[in-house]
């Protein structure tokens, strides 16, 4: 083993996971600790097949999914370097919430749970949740700040059947996740479709999120269903987008 | 075959299609041309084995594709139902441009080109595209409009030798697609990241999209990249939310 790739780790023979997989995290794990910074240039794929005993097919097949991973770049004649590393921010193309995402990376989220309360769902609630009108639902009104700032106000409304899961969980004291919650408790979503919209803070928001009345505000209105296609959640969420950034991984069809 | 089905084709046993996927084709085509309504129960699975003369499960498998497609919903012991259809407007995690997607779901689009020009790349724009910062660039800035309303101002930078490419196209006068162009001129899209952001209209961009100065508006930014994540493309993109609909299509991972 020469010294670019010292305590690399090695290819695990006896595990299920495919080679090229094993060096790809390998190498993976190697640029999140730093010891290859955006630009650098990987080992060739030469000295990768000799510092852990893989053949250049799989090598190559490795480097192919850290590009399309977009951790690498290729440059002809070159070799790969590594890719810039940009914080996604909250991508909205997950079905993951606020909270995993940005604790995943590394902000800290706090929560003021303004209510949780059992309701009768508004109109557009109980449309979403393929309810009949003025069904009754549960209403969880939250402010959450990201790295001490206040960064969004969420209004979800719920199936009533969840009221005693979310109860006897962390969600209701502003800790903990509303989705892990939920997906622990058999209602994992698969699938949402989120609209975006700009709009201008009115008084409330404005006193809730530290603007002024008529800042832009992001909103997010989103509905998530289970794998039987049947609605579980449905929200808006106002978010500042100078303190959350929003994306979205587009991939071609 | 039986009236609920009739005239809906038949399989075609010579084509390499899957079967289950002939039929739920057939039954998306018959849904499409309002055979069957949101809502409306699709025939049974012993009808639909009977009439296309599949087995039940390949049926089921149809079934469970128009479930995974969104199209129906499963309801136990009352069969499949014709899931509501919503126009998803502009879908973000798509590399398909503003263009191909509404003329897709049968909107028209007009173009104004407002500026169409070599340029220096702005900086943002330069290390969007990976070239040195005052490198030379293409300029195409435009104003869209959406079955007759204002709809988006939008500044695109791209490669320098995509100008020529440009020239000869359609996209130059405000017809065709910026997307497709590239494309069947070799820089096809396979990635691209954008950020969602809500922003307020200054003079300029309200007088362009007909609103009055403060007005909040859509901002997308967007980078896209080819299958060796080359960058092709760096464009903002400021939208009126009342006459775009901007979703997202999120899937758990």
């Amino acid at each position: 083993m020469n010294e670019t790739t010292q305590g690399l780790g090695s290819i695990d023979r006896t595990s299920e996971v495919p080679y090229y997989l094993q060096l790809a995290r390998l190498l993976e794990q190697s640029i999140d600790a730093g010891s290859y910074g955006p630009g650098d240039r990987l080992p060739g794929e030469t000295e990768l097949c000799t510092d852990y005993g893989l053949a250049r097919s799989t090598v190559r097949e490795t480097l192919r999914h850290l590009l399309d991973q977009g951790r690498i770049k290729l440059v002809p004649r070159r070799g790969a370097f590594v890719a810039e590393r940009i914080d996604p921010g909250w991508r909205l193309q997950g079905t993951q919430g606020f909270f995993e995402v940005e604790v995943d990376q590394h902000h800290s989220v706090e929560t003021r749970v303004l209510e949780a309360t059992r309701c009768v769902l508004p109109d557009a609630a109980a449309a979403a949740l393929e309810l009949p009108p003025a069904s009754a639902g549960f209403k969880l009104a939250r402010v959450r700040s990201l790295d001490g700032k206040l960064a969004l106000y969420s209004i979800n409304y719920l199936l009533p059947e969840v009221e005693a899961v979310l109860r006897a969980s962390e969600v209701i004291t502003g800790v903990g996740s509303l989705n892990r919650t939920l997906q622990s408790a058999g209602y994992a979503t698969v699938r949402a479709r989120r609209t975006v919209e700009a709009v201008a803070a009115d008084e409330v928001l404005a006193t809730l999120l530290g603007v002024q009345t008529g800042h832009p505000l992001l909103l997010v209105t989103s509905v998530s269903w289970d794998r039987d296609n049947k609605p579980l959640d449905f929200y808006t969420s106002w978010l500042r987008n100078d303190i959350v950034k929003v994306t979205v991984e587009a991939q071609a069809a």
